[in-house]
């Protein structure tokens, strides 16, 4: 049945779904919840269609200026910089950090072709000297790909005069921040070096 | 950001999806796959005002008949009673079975005032009544309401002089037939009592 096959096929694309999963999830919102299917359905048009990046951190955002930007009480001086919108926002609900952040576009992978140019190097350059920040704190993952992103930014801030630092090893080694308990990414914040 | 968190409640309709996975299929879709957002909205929306149920065996079909009730090939001598309409395409992926199906309206559960009545039960006594079937398998789940399913359909159908049979118990007990893998369902279809 075609309707039901598209359906299947395009719930696959969601990450963690097999075809069992899919068949699932299809058969369920059509035996049980035709509304949820109608909810989703346009909650994932309005999504793609309204949100869109902080022109100044990158984060999404549905307003030009995302809220944190636009709330002028945080603590200029600290730039937390992060691989992906999701380590930005659990990094918020930590509730530690009174700075602003900066959404890298991921992380180098010398093996993939994306440098330090790629994730938007350039552009962390430009923010942080607004002549405000006096400490960017560099909070990619603590994977090989991620250390290797600090150490290439550390160096590019550090040759215009830009103090970083680095969360403290209290994250597990190895990890997606998006996924480390809040209290340990609250530690590390607090112990960053 | 209320787009955001509208899919991610959105998302959370899933079977088996909970806060962290919704968030993370957002995130993902939203950074690495918008048109897997728009393929999924409308894919969900075509299902859902696209597929009905058939006519005469209550299966999910575009058409007023299933493919299969359509299809005039098939054994009208054997009609194979289902919980679901997954449990219906699973026993039809085995290919070991050429009659046609009827699907309840899942099963009989006193606790919850689900009786025969409520899963359709005169509509397979009106469709098992077409003077052609001569054998209804019961081939409702393995767990105690499914038992309790065949038993009661399995009554009725007798005072009706029509011979009823159940799966063989090739099927392991305690399980949903839709995740039954298929060898075993075909053995059980071959072995029906
Ligand atoms: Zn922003
Ligand atoms: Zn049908």
């Amino acid at each position: 049945m075609a309707a039901l096959e598209t359906l299947i096929e395009a719930l696959r694309r969601l990450p963690g779904v097999g075809q069992k999963s899919a068949q699932r999830m299809a058969y369920h919102l059509l035996q049980h919840d035709r509304e949820g299917a109608q909810v989703l359905s346009r909650a994932l048009a309005g999504a793609a269609s309204d949100i869109g990046h902080c022109e100044r951190c990158h984060t999404f955002s549905e307003a030009a200026l995302c809220p944190i930007c636009a709330d002028e009480q945080r603590d200029a001086r600290l730039l937390c910089v992060v691989e992906t919108p999701a380590d930005q926002a659990a990094l918020e609900r930590t509730g530690s950090f009174r700075g602003y952040y900066f959404v890298l576009l991921g992380r180098v992978s010398p093996l993939d072709g994306i440098g330090a140019r790629q994730i938007g190097a350039e552009q962390l350059l430009a923010r942080a000297q607004d002549g405000r920040v006096e400490e960017v704190i560099l909070a990619t993952s603590f994977t090989a790909e991620g250390e290797a992103t600090a150490h290439v930014l550390g160096e590019a801030l550090r040759s215009r005069q830009l103090r970083s630092t680095r969360l403290a090893r209290g994250v597990p080694v190895g990890s997606e921040l998006e996924y480390v308990d809040l209290g340990t990414i609250a530690h590390a914040l607090v112990d960053r070096r």
